[in-house]
């Protein structure tokens, strides 16, 4: 982290592209290392969309071009926007079984005719082992465990802590504030700072005094505002 | 909550014995009920257990006493303490599969054979269905998301949250502080408090000016001493 002052407090700028670059890297030279002594292995990312959320497409097409930047092979599985969670779920179970996909990932939102439960239920359709969201709950429930061992974490809440732990910033120890408690990024992140001995205070739209408790503590991890958290 | 005030603190006892009793009334009425209806029937909770050791029998006897109250079959499934998880697993998912099994309770710890990965194997043998202990990560995955809704809730924090709102005591918007993070206490309770809409601290052996933190917040749980948590 750059290291300026701004009333006596260190403020800096996270290289966010920079870092991201060299996980590309390593995670391309580890490929390249496993082939080598593996060549018949072909790692697969399969993303599954219901609908053209704008939105949706971009995070999708940068997807695409880092998977084939490392050498993963990437797979887009569309459905129409008013697809229902039973045909998506037929297709992410015929991909959790199919022995040359490794990760399924379902990009959310997933249109209108699929509701929270139903989105919960394609979420859960994917193999834990294929789980590279990391959102199913076996691997959320190991997330929280006090040994945290999921075989994914959800990348946001991932980055972040990779973030933080790049600016030398001490992690165990810290008072640190989580502002927001949702699925993909408030509860995830609390979970990893606890599991790396923080001290975590979760706040959400029914805390009272939230400026009073950030002012008091060290870390604070913000995601948008706190209006419908 | 008996109200009496010690400088200017109202403390009270929370009678857990009564609320105990009125639960168990409860569940013996809803079974009955049942039962009149689907006389066929019988609702059966089988406990496994390796070793002798005296609090996990002196808890096994209460549970079969309870159990024994309300109609519910109880059954004692007993291990060799020197028992290797291979052979508790085999019987545990036995159990899992068996229709006329209702729940399965693996009494921990398992003895000096099975070590952490391995006690968490096996119970992730039970299944999430039959998982009365809510243990299984699957089901603290559940009771992690944001809509909260595990098939089963760990025993000592649904007692804990059950406490507390006996007392009368708003949970919603409270500040409160969780004192430890082990898998059975802390961890599960502080999900309970957040999705019951509290703002909650989790403290534990790392955490710096633990007393200042209790002191200026609502609500303590606090779960014998931080030493080892």
């Amino acid at each position: 982290m750059n290291g300026r002052y701004r009333n006596g407090v260190r403020v800096g700028i996270i290289d966010g592209t920079t870092i991201a670059q060299s996980i590309r890297d390593d995670v391309a030279q580890k490929i390249k290392v496993f082939r080598a002594q593996y060549p018949q292995f072909q790692p697969q990312l399969v993303v599954v969309q219901a609908g053209e959320c704008p939105d949706s497409t971009t995070y999708i097409r940068m997807k695409a071009k880092a998977a084939e930047e490392v050498g993963i092979k990437f797979n887009h599985v569309t459905f129409p926007e008013t697809a229902m969670a039973e045909e998506i779920i037929q297709v992410v179970k015929k991909l959790s079984d199919d022995d040359a996909v490794g990760g399924v990932h379902v990009q959310l939102p997933l249109g209108p005719n699929v509701n929270a439960d139903d989105t919960r239920a394609v979420t859960e359709a994917v193999s834990p082992e294929k789980d590279v969201d990391g959102f199913h709950a076996y691997n959320i429930g190991h997330l929280s465990l006090r040994a945290a061992s999921p075989l994914f974490v959800p990348c946001t809440p991932a980055a972040v802590i990779r973030l933080l732990e790049n600016t030398g910033v001490s992690i165990a120890g810290a008072n640190t504030v989580v502002l927001g408690r949702s699925d993909i990024v408030g509860n995830p992140v609390a979970a990893l700072l606890r599991s790396r001995n923080a001290t975590v205070t979760q706040c959400h739209s029914r805390t009272k005094n939230v400026e009073q408790i950030i002012a008091n503590w060290q870390i604070t991890v913000a995601n948008s505002s706190l209006g419908n958290k």
